[in-house]
């Protein structure tokens, strides 16, 4: 598995893109964007828990069961989120003007829009935005990842190459993250393309399986939102023998390489997290079970008192222990381990229920840094799991508390 | 039903009470307090659901079960958490201690602690204490709601006259709150000390029934302490007929005076929570059950973006739908109705699922106010509840994040 630099979506075999600006964002920056697969594809998509779900969540639930795909078109500014009926139909519309300017069918076309809650898509730009961007389409250098940014500030992008049954395979993985809702910017955006053979029902379990570990272990504020969706779509222009079962030496390479990118993209997200100056990640080992361990890291990752302690770099293990605490787990206290990592090295702070009278220096040296791990080990059995989060920083409150604008 | 300025613990019938300062504050505030009935008195407690119990928790489990209890101890300063075997033997020896001074039996002593995570009590000082406290026992001006301080801004104490068949009965109710966990510091701690003559079953419904909607719709940070409890003691010193069922007006009258204390101590918790600079009150009406109401007010009060949001003014109707939607309640989007309103006037910003074009002038004067409400009509039943928490303030940053010190 090699990772490439400078690739985009487009660059995956059988794959045309484009990012444009449509006039969507007052910036004029990239707001709509298209990916178009030259041959029918399989896909598979994991959608927001929110019982409150925009209406291209609604409609891509259903488009997703559709035995084929070929087009996913996403807009920035504006979230289509609480819209009514209205909202609907407009989320419809967009999919069968795709359709006709690429000759496909309207359940061919996944939808996806991002940014202000509670507002109508101005649909003269949206349908005029179709032609362009179809227009647009082209292999190789598109800006897709640019186009489907709200208030990102990095882009997520990663391109990786792997051999599987003797055949260069391609996966692209792009994202958008930032506040799960900024002052009205919904949404966490993320698509694998990949020109890899796969069965529909393969990767349906896959990318389940995957993005459990994944961006669903990812938290920035515990807001999930309205609009959340991750999709692969896979194409089979690599030419390997298509992988239909959920085992071998072919599916685990592929696992592999899009296990490697989701964990990458979901680190991105948090790293990006508003206001966030440091990468959290919490890593539980010794777990009963995974439910266990998800469960408590999920809960470390998103208490409020750990992520201002680590902005303050506080090696406070009390609020660790909290956090787990209240998650809903079960758990026994007198067996937990704890401790504070950094690429600073590592500090032990409480040992199988009892505190540890650590270095104080040490620890303010590790946790001084880009990225800190929470190591938790609850010596009850051999499930582990990792989540990810951001520090809470002022800018958080900065961000998330200016008025509207 | 009277409020009466200026009275404390101490100044209803047949209790002693004192605040001291033992040596466990390094300021020199007082950092224990003893609330002694002259009579066996009953009493009730809820406890944190935190799976990591303080040991003073895992005690007074146990001895609120006794039919009798005479005395509670509290010490502030350090909160007996995380502390393993040798935290509870230190708590048994604090009860023990209180005890032998008042010759009472262990068993109807209830010890709290609060303040630092993971530090073993100074037992010479708690024991010495103990003396000091016991010597100090007076009835009237007592300050027992100052010693059990830690990071609150603000004293709690609440005092109510009521009338019960015929007889005078004082209730009074101190509490302290502010961040669940403040660097090292625990706990929400109430207590509701009375007069009043009720059976210790009434008392343990009432009590239960009372906290699940106020102390248990209290959220400052969504980090539920290792140490909360919630305490009330009655010892019929008020002469009035015992009340022995739930139900009847003595019941309804005494139900009446000890909700309005809880409440009064439960938002006042919330407006001193940790760098808050307003109140916020989430009121879930129309809901098709109770536990609907409170899933939805609880999830809304605690948001992170809904709690930046109050901060910085911002009418962000979005949240509050979206905080509704990943609360687990299911409900239908298309009959919320939202509205935000304070002293200074009411506004409707979200109709029957539709977002209205509200005048944002009149939102941000309405938001512009040291206590908001968020009304929510689920238009779907009867069950109503409230829920209380704080914005989300550039100090909490600063207060949690801070190195410990």
């Amino acid at each position: 598995m090699k990772i490439v630099e400078g690739k985009t979506v487009s660059c995956v075999k059988g794959y045309k893109a484009a990012g444009c600006h449509v006039g969507l964002k007052n910036s004029g920056k990239k707001d709509m964007a298209v990916i178009y697969s030259e041959v029918p594809a399989v896909s598979a998509a994991v959608f927001t828990t929110n019982v409150v779900k925009a209406a291209p969540v609604l409609i891509d639930m259903e488009h997703v069961k559709n035995p084929t795909t070929r087009a996913l078109v996403i807009n920035s500014g504006n979230a289509n989120a609480c819209t009514g009926q209205q909202g609907i139909e407009d989320c419809k519309a967009t999919a069968v003007k795709l359709a006709e300017n690429l000759n496909i069918k309207p359940e061919e076309v996944m939808v996806y829009s991002t940014g202000v809650i509670g507002q109508l898509l101005d649909m003269d730009k949206i349908l005029a935005g179709a032609d362009t961007c179809v227009k647009a389409l082209s292999s190789g250098g598109d800006e897709v990842h640019k186009a489907i940014m709200t208030t990102d500030v990095k882009e997520k992008c990663i391109f990786v190459e792997t051999e599987i049954g003797g055949k260069t395979v391609s996966i692209c993985g792009i994202a958008k993250g930032s506040g799960m809702i900024h002052p009205n910017m919904a949404t966490m955006l993320a698509y694998v393309v990949t020109d890899a053979a796969v069965s529909k029902d393969v990767l349906e379990k896959m990318h389940k399986e995957i993005t459990s570990v994944t961006f669903n272990m990812v938290t920035v504020d515990g807001d999930t939102s309205t609009n959340d969706t991750a999709t692969i779509i896979a194409n089979g222009c690599a030419g390997n023998s298509i992988i239909d079962k959920t085992e071998g030496t072919d599916y685990e390479d592929f696992y592999e390489a899009v296990y490697y990118i989701n964990e990458f993209l979901a680190k991105a997200i948090a790293a990006d997290g508003e206001g966030a100056t440091r990468l959290m990640e919490v890593e539980v080992t010794g777990a009963e079970s995974g439910e266990q361990a998800r469960t408590c890291a999920r809960s470390v990752a998103a208490s409020s008192l750990v992520k201002a302690a680590i902005h303050g770099a506080d090696a406070n293990w009390g609020r660790v222990l909290c956090a787990m605490g209240y998650s809903g787990a079960e758990f026994d206290q007198m067996k937990v381990d704890v401790a504070f990592a950094s690429s600073k090295g590592s500090i032990d702070v409480f040992v199988k229920g009892v505190p540890l009278n650590f270095d104080e220096d040490k620890a303010l040296e590790i946790l001084t840094n880009d990225a800190i791990q929470i190591k938790i080990n609850m010596n009850c059995g051999s499930s582990k799991v990792k989540a990810w989060g951001c520090d809470l920083s002022k800018d958080y409150v900065e961000i998330n508390g200016s008025y509207r604008s």
